[in-house]
């Protein structure tokens, strides 16, 4: 596999990662905190985080990558480059999962990451940027919020003090459970990136909908949250006249209507979604005095959000005044719109041609760690399809070839922001 | 108040009842089981409610009525007519209670008829046909279903048998329960009634809204009730693009809405109210795949309560091909519309011209024990005002002036249908 003339490694197509090793990698690592039906029940910070962590610093080690910890319990471990000023190209994720999870959301993006050192090693090629693979910790955000924890800290989204001050619904802190486990570590955080690379399942429909192998991920979808209250007036169901209603349910239900219009405007990338409802007294024969409800706009630009937020709030007044209720919007959350380095995109879209996987340009739906990287690093990510679309879930699936073609792609990437020896 | 020429008294305008101590029967009634916010919680077949039938019979007996108790616990207190041959003319209602329930609903019913047989003995008139006053058991149906199970008994809707045997969430049967507080009669059920009329809070807003003070009630809506169940698929709220959605809670949306547009339809008279709604998983960022909900409607005409369904059985039919879920309707509880009869309406009528009340023509909504003994004697209604037309509350209320101007009226209806003698 070496060039004869300049003695360098030949990368690119050339070079391929082991696919059977990534996938029986993916099998092992699911054991820990294995679900009858097949899935991953691994909450952060538990014993069974702890586990999963041994293992990954376990293979880590294994590979001859230094393994280091951050204060939130992030974990690195790095390949020694030819320069070592040069900031790390890294390739990360979370192995944290839902209650209900998947084998591959977050453990896919670590162990593709750990799969392209285990490549170079075969092929002893040598990197310019050292190569490093990034855990991070609390992605899920199930049992700790904030979401995205490890790399929200990391990029000085949030204070470490705050991270390390978070509780769980039984009062114990982010710090006391990282010092139990034994990964609160004392290695600097927030230290240079290169460039960030994440591979991760769509956790959406689009690339098996339409036929392709390589989501090239351009960026993510900014999002703002809402929480509604519509109050009107409980009411009997029999003897009170239509017209004389006070019917939160009905001013509800048509705001969902409103919801989702609001989101078909901003096509295709929009979204819209009321996820949570809550209807009080929610008795069959009461017309319902007070719903409460969530309401998740998504949208690739700001002004994009802007203007569903002023469709909603309009449509809450309108919606407030035909029924008679009074509506309150309450904006809980808010994530700016993210846009993925462009060289990084394109070494992305330059590994996928190179294998000739039929791919796509995608926009990310879901907030990941590569998100936050990307407010300090030159970052982008790549997806491969996941089995109907379906994740947060046991039944959470992906063909081995794909989880092998994002891999290749990964370590095509990296290769090319990292630069090869010769 | 004696005829100079017959030595009959004068009914009608000139007779009337004693407001003060009606009132005050209400509110020493009200203190069995009173609540903090100044309701009732008096649960059928309680100590409370036990306390409350005790009560009620020392009245009866104090008042000279001779009392009897049928097999599933209806409480029966007789005046005697002249004519021992005639069924008796009965005023009644039920004293049990919403868990959170007022003062009015139900025992107004029962205290006005105790108040008509006070009067009467107060001016010493006699009636041709006995008078009489019945005490339902559990008319509302919170701890045993089904709802207005004495009367329904009485009218050979449910079997006495099937009615015995239901029980509560703690597995105690009805007849235990009568048996241990003491009203497991051995009168018969079911025996003849010459006329029934039932005075009752509206629980609506109609006659507050209009200035009324009686409702002459004409009858009662029919009612069908079904369970719905949409089914579409979970999904992100971020990476799902909106046309690939199987959005339940947008489905279930449309419907409510379709319902009520259905309601509005059948004006004046019809209703249509989804009060229970359940969404599931009922997470902010997931689009849900199931929400159960249901839908009463209510209409004065079979033929109405059947363009009701087919255009429900069409928006289900029409919604679930626009939100490519599945849709399920299924019907669970049908109430008949009835009719009550046009003599003891006009009696009722009769007596709120008599006394000048404004009054008003008006459908009761809801189902109450007159719609069952109305299936097997001539019966009407009396509906008077409630503040906001709030009942099934705490904070249930009516004017001291409305609850004497209602019984005014039942007095009147019940000396037209018992007849005077002289």
């Amino acid at each position: 596999m070496n060039d004869v003339a300049t003695g360098a490694p030949r990368v690119g197509a050339g070079l391929k990662i082991d696919a059977d090793r990534l996938w029986q990698s993916l099998m092992d690592l699911a054991q820990i905190g294995a679900t009858p039906l097949g899935g991953v029940r691994r909450i952060t910070l538990t014993d069974l985080d702890r586990q999963g962590r041994d293992r990954v610093v376990g293979w880590f080690k294994a590979a001859g990558l230094e393994v280091r910890v951050d204060p939130i319990g992030n974990l690195f471990g790095q390949r020694a480059g030819r320069d070592p000023q040069r900031p790390p190209v890294v390739a990360g994720s979370h192995i944290d999962t839902q209650p209900s999870g998947g084998k591959f959301d977050g453990n896919y993006g670590v162990l593709a990451g750990l799969e392209v050192v285990r490549t170079l090693n075969d092929h002893g090629v040598q990197t310019d940027a050292p190569i490093e693979v990034a855990v991070w910790t609390n992605e899920e955000g199930t049992r700790y919020t904030p979401v995205m924890m490890g790399s929200g800290v990391f990029a000085g989204v949030f204070p470490l003090d705050y991270a390390l001050a978070r509780t769980d619904v039984e009062g114990k802190s982010v710090g006391d459970e990282l010092q139990r486990i034994g990964y609160a570590g004392t290695a600097p955080t927030g230290t240079p990136v290169g460039a960030y690379f994440e591979a991760h399942i769509e956790q959406g429909p689009i690339l098996e909908d339409t036929k392709n192998t390589i989501g090239v991920v351009m960026g993510a979808l900014g999002q703002r949250w809402y929480d509604v209250t519509v109050t009107g007036m409980n009411a009997h169901a029999g003897p009170t006249p239509m017209p004389l209603r006070k019917d939160a349910l009905l001013a509800a239900s048509k705001l969902v209507v409103a919801v989702n219009r609001i989101a078909h405007e901003q096509a295709p990338h929009g979204r819209g979604t009321v996820g949570f409802m809550q209807v009080a007294p929610n008795s069959r024969n009461v017309v319902p005095g007070e719903v409460k409800f969530s309401v998740d706009f998504r949208h690739p630009t700001d002004d994009g959000l802007r203007v569903m937020e002023v469709a909603l709030r309009t449509a809450c007044v309108c919606v407030g005044a035909e029924c008679n209720v009074e509506v309150k919007a309450e904006e809980v959350v808010y994530f700016p719109p993210c846009h993925f380095d462009l060289e990084c995109v394109a070494a992305v879209r330059a590994g996928a041609q190179a294998f000739g996987y039929p791919h796509l340009e995608i926009v990310s739906g879901a907030g990941h760690d590569a998100v936050y990287v990307a407010r300090v690093a030159p970052a982008a990510m790549i997806f491969v399809p996941c089995k109907d679309g379906i994740s947060h879930n046991e039944i959470e699936d992906a063909s081995p070839a794909d989880i092998a073609a994002g891999c290749n792609v990964l370590l095509h990437a990296m290769l090319a922001r990292a630069g090869v020896a010769g």
